[in-house]
């Protein structure tokens, strides 16, 4: 599949990587097409990379792996037009660290980002996932032992199912993709991340999941 | 150990019940000297109700099992002088039901609600937990399957480990007690509620609790 990861920092870079080695035609999107570690990396990889619109122009299936507190404006300069009638899978956390660590979590009137961005693009088909665990997790879930979990939810079940069957390709076994529902879902899993920041400084690392047990 | 429990919802009683199960003197708080649900629970479990203030009064510990969006005043009628020197151990969840189900947590200026009632009444010594899951789960944890987890925090480290000895009695393993610092970590479990309730209605079922899975 063609595909257009938008947003170079270590989940980008990541999920791009990952997206390379299983076949796909990968694009890493930046803010601008001469970016440093975007070119570094389109060189390493085999792949290409371009402006956030040149990405998603070309692309079947966009990812959205900004920084959240930006990605609606990366999403405006990849263009409403790039968007519309792709699946656009958000794997991004709007955390804002304006006032220092730990961040809150923006919530304007209680929507998650993930429904600001389906709200703003309203012809894209938007599916929040993966935005509960570190990336190294993302892509190799057997990296951690156990039954965790990840969530998806969105408004489009053909869009949640192409989701879906792109997690199964990373290792994540069918029961263990919790869908959540309409994209509501993402208020929850986004507020999830204070809880995240404050384990992975009790426990340490950032290398851990949520599992959820059933009686 | 004299404990009062404020609050007769369901969370509350059930907690008393354990509490009297395991042999400790419980008083059940409530608005008024003559609430029904509390005089009936009493005259069943061979133990004692009265008033959030007559509660707080004679107990060395006392449970907030009130609704978290009237906990504040709850424990202003309990009094801050029977709270003083106290462990105060905050099991309640500010969730905001007035534009409906799901409802938001209510956290003011980015503080949990435990922050608040530490910030309201400086003399109790407030511990977080068990907020993070059903009622049923937090006093026998065994009816679910596997390693899950409870958290606490607070900011006095000895009420914690008085808190954590009173989880380790209702039958929490030590190494499944998580200890998330002080009490700001109760943003991060107090917000982990909407995905909670999502996952309620997702798995048809409050029986289930959180696991944390480590590479």
């Amino acid at each position: 599949m063609k595909i257009a990861v938008l947003g170079t920092g270590d989940v980008g870079r990541q999920l791009a990587t990952k997206l390379v080695a299983l076949g796909h035609q990968v694009t890493l999107g930046s803010r601008s097409a001469d970016h440093e570690g975007a070119t570094a990396w389109a060189a390493e990889n085999d792949a290409a990379h371009g402006t956030f619109a040149t990405a998603a122009a070309g692309a079947e299936l966009v990812v959205n792996a900004t920084g959240g507190m930006v990605s609606l404006a990366a999403l405006e300069a990849a263009g409403a037009e790039n968007l519309a009638g792709k699946v656009l899978v958000d794997v991004s956390n709007p955390l804002d660290f304006s006032e220092g660590f730990p961040p809150k979590v923006a919530t304007p009137d209680g929507a998650s980002l993930a429904e600001q961005i389906q709200r703003t693009f309203p012809g894209a088909r938007v599916v929040k996932t993966l935005n509960t665990m570190t990336n190294t997790v993302m892509v190799d879930p057997a990296r951690v032992p156990g039954d965790h979990v990840v969530f998806v939810c969105g408004d489009d079940a053909e869009a949640k199912e192409t989701v879906t069957a792109l997690l199964a390709s990373f290792g994540w076994p069918k029961p263990r993709i919790i869908d959540l529902g309409d994209l509501s879902g993402a208020r929850g899993t986004e507020l999830v991340l204070p809880l995240w920041l404050r384990l992975m400084g009790t426990l340490g690392t950032g290398d851990f999941n949520f599992a959820i047990q059933r009686a």
